[in-house]
């Protein structure tokens, strides 16, 4: 019979808090954050800079301002009478597949590329003949450039952790004019899924990024709905419109 | 009339993301994520060594093992079929006052003796009286020394972030002893209360670096319940003592 | 040694779930839901019409269109690509204090005016006099009358279960003019406060109706947002109004 | 350009609150939440005794103990110091594929089913050759028979709501011995499945029923977890098997 709790994760004795083996005070007075979020990832600690590269991409992905569904819904939660935390809660149960989603696909998609050496335009040709468009590339509001993306290719570069399937990225992004007919750019999504997999980050946890590092995003909007604006936040009835039916009476078997 | 969406957090704009003011590709280049976490917080980057005592206390936050309550719900939430995001949304909405609750009420009781120039034994005395417990100090398991709290002291030190809220904090646990009849140990929740004062935080956002910080601890129990254990995790009938009411039938104005 | 697992509400056994001591197929066949509803709530069936009240206080929370900001937050949640129950969770998490939460602190004013036998205007006068406000009575839109309550008051007078805190509630609305200088009319919340004390449900059960009631309104917009509106729902940066810094320089000290 | 803000699911003005064109005092005083509950789901109030039938749906889905996943999550949410609403949300947020999520594939093969004229046999070889399970069929508790599924079919046939869908998975549930090897009794979201196909609501609701109807289970263990149990239920650290690395040093990398 197996245990019913059990975990690889930490354990803790009194007085000892063990991280994959490591003790949590050396961790806090050695680890950056980023080594810690790369570790409980991955199962140990970074050999290179991927801590530093992941405190980056977790800045990139704080903010976005209301731009982001799941900001929204923060807004609205903490507007009415709650914790904190459930607000923030909220937040990060909508980081769904059309908002931070895009990662795990685009990281598929170059992993199998990489794996058989399948060329950016055979890649993006197989895409557009099945009718699927490319994740991780195009973006509704930063259509010519995503701001996050450069910055992080270059840190990347920087610190010798670009490898095939950054590079492969980079040649979609330049193929996708010729095979779809218009640029799409490299988004956040994007860059991230080619960076997890250059350090070898199982891409099923492409969410991870977007989930920690807007974490910090929704706790300074819960606080700013608390403090600066009015509880109760909603549109007025004048703002609604409304589609459905006319005022009508019951139907007559209901008795009246 | 004021406009429904309004925030002084961040402002996008194609091709731009500027948080608080500075560039998004800024902040990811040259500010660490403990930088940037300081920055939501209180609304500019810290001046000092703010950033790396943030990024210390993230890490002091990350993992507890099954021992929270938060921990637990992840992991019954990961296996009932669910995205990643569900789970640890379950997670963070369950850092409640009592768990991960106790740095804001510490906080202020730093502050306001800090402020009155109160002594310890005062405070400690007017919390008895009072029926009170002191919240920061104690663990139920960490009885004699929770491991987070030497190393962050002695961060903060280093670091010269130590101010008068955390020498208080120190003095609080000497004087335990002597006014509760037993010592009473700074826990987790204790030193963060301190040093956020120290580091002019404001107290109600006491839960943050346990959200921010335990974020990546609930996804890798999410990840691990959702590849190493079975789905549907639940106990079974015979470890469930039922103890309500014997089988009965309905009352007989319920037409049986 | 106490049972990690133990539970008063029901017992499952191989083809067997006993609820409160009824099978289940009992309770199908001969209650209706708010007769199951009131059972859960307080221990057993009702003796009289209160499981047809239940169903009234159900029906009359199930919809309050966009007016309301957890059904906002279900909106935007069901935008970003999650499953429908998540966006239900997120309208249910914002059941909040000022969001269906005067039931309960309405209630206690009702018991213990009704315990005391303080009259209403002694009841009103005090809570000026502290400068609270009264729970369960005004509404920013139904300012005259809030639609669901003369229909509550008057199944519940129909129904023989109208006792002395729906009687005095309704001398609370008629005080108000007097000792506030206006008439606050009683809305939804208050109505369901008295006729849960005299129904003699605990009033710390306050959210239930409207958590219960309102889900399923959740789960129509949840449909209505997958299906009929676009995805990712969110204002354009044209709508949002940023009052943040200005586009500023990093501080010299982060190395620029 | 179109309204921000738009539904067809009611109107709400000053003084009135419009459902699907029925004002909520009409509803209040002449339908069952049954009955409110369709029309939410479908858009208008059912034409026979399908109130009835959904009522003693919910009924079915309101208890199951802690024998489910998304039950457990609540007992734990609700220990952690947080408001009622919280522990009931993250309930809801776990009524996973695997959780009540057999009931929207199990209607979809009996559309499919029954508009093709399938037969039952035909069906299940096909399930099977193409190496899946039938969903709403078998349980891993309630083997022979699940207690919910003959009062419902029952009722159905009593109150004529019983058509080609129900008829159809009761054949399947006697192929199942035929073609699979071993008899799959119909569970709970099976006949839920049927039901819901002959009351012509749309599958992708499947979920809603137990969602409504558990509920107010999930309110029961929340009153229960929280004024009959220990705060900050966990298990001890004697009870937590770790699985993971041994205590060890961080890398000589970072500098220890």
């Amino acid at each position: 019979m197996t245990n019913f709790w059990k975990t690889a994760i930490s354990q803790v004795l009194p007085g000892k808090i063990i991280v994959r083996g490591y003790p949590i005070e050396d961790l806090a007075r050695n680890c950056s954050f980023g080594d810690v979020v790369f570790m409980l990832l991955t199962g140990d600690l970074p050999e290179k800079n991927e801590g530093k590269l992941v405190e980056a991409i977790l800045v990139t992905c704080c903010e976005h301002s209301l731009l982001a569904p799941s900001t929204d819904a923060v807004r609205f939660v903490a507007s009415s009478g709650v914790p904190i935390q459930t607000a923030v809660a909220a937040g990060i149960s909508a980081v769904g597949n059309i908002h931070g989603g895009a990662i795990e696909p685009c990281a598929h998609i170059l992993q199998v590329a990489v794996k058989k050496a399948k060329s950016p335009e055979q890649t993006l040709t197989d895409m557009k003949e099945a009718g699927k468009r490319l994740p991780g590339f195009g973006h509704p509001l930063h259509r010519d450039q995503d701001p996050r993306v450069a910055v992080l290719l270059d840190l990347a570069k920087e610190w010798n952790l670009n490898g095939p399937h950054t590079v492969l990225a980079k040649e979609l992004e330049q193929a996708t004019k010729k095979v779809f007919g218009r640029r799409f750019a490299m988004n956040a999504d994007g860059v991230i899924a080619a960076l997890m997999c250059d350090m070898k980050i199982d891409p099923s946890l492409g969410k991870a990024f977007f989930m920690v590092g807007r974490s910090i995003g929704y706790i300074a909007h819960t606080h700013e709905q608390m403090t600066k604006e009015r509880p109760f936040k909603a549109p007025s009835y004048e703002e609604i419109e409304y589609t459905g039916p006319e005022k009508r009476d019951l139907p007559s078997s209901y008795g009246i």
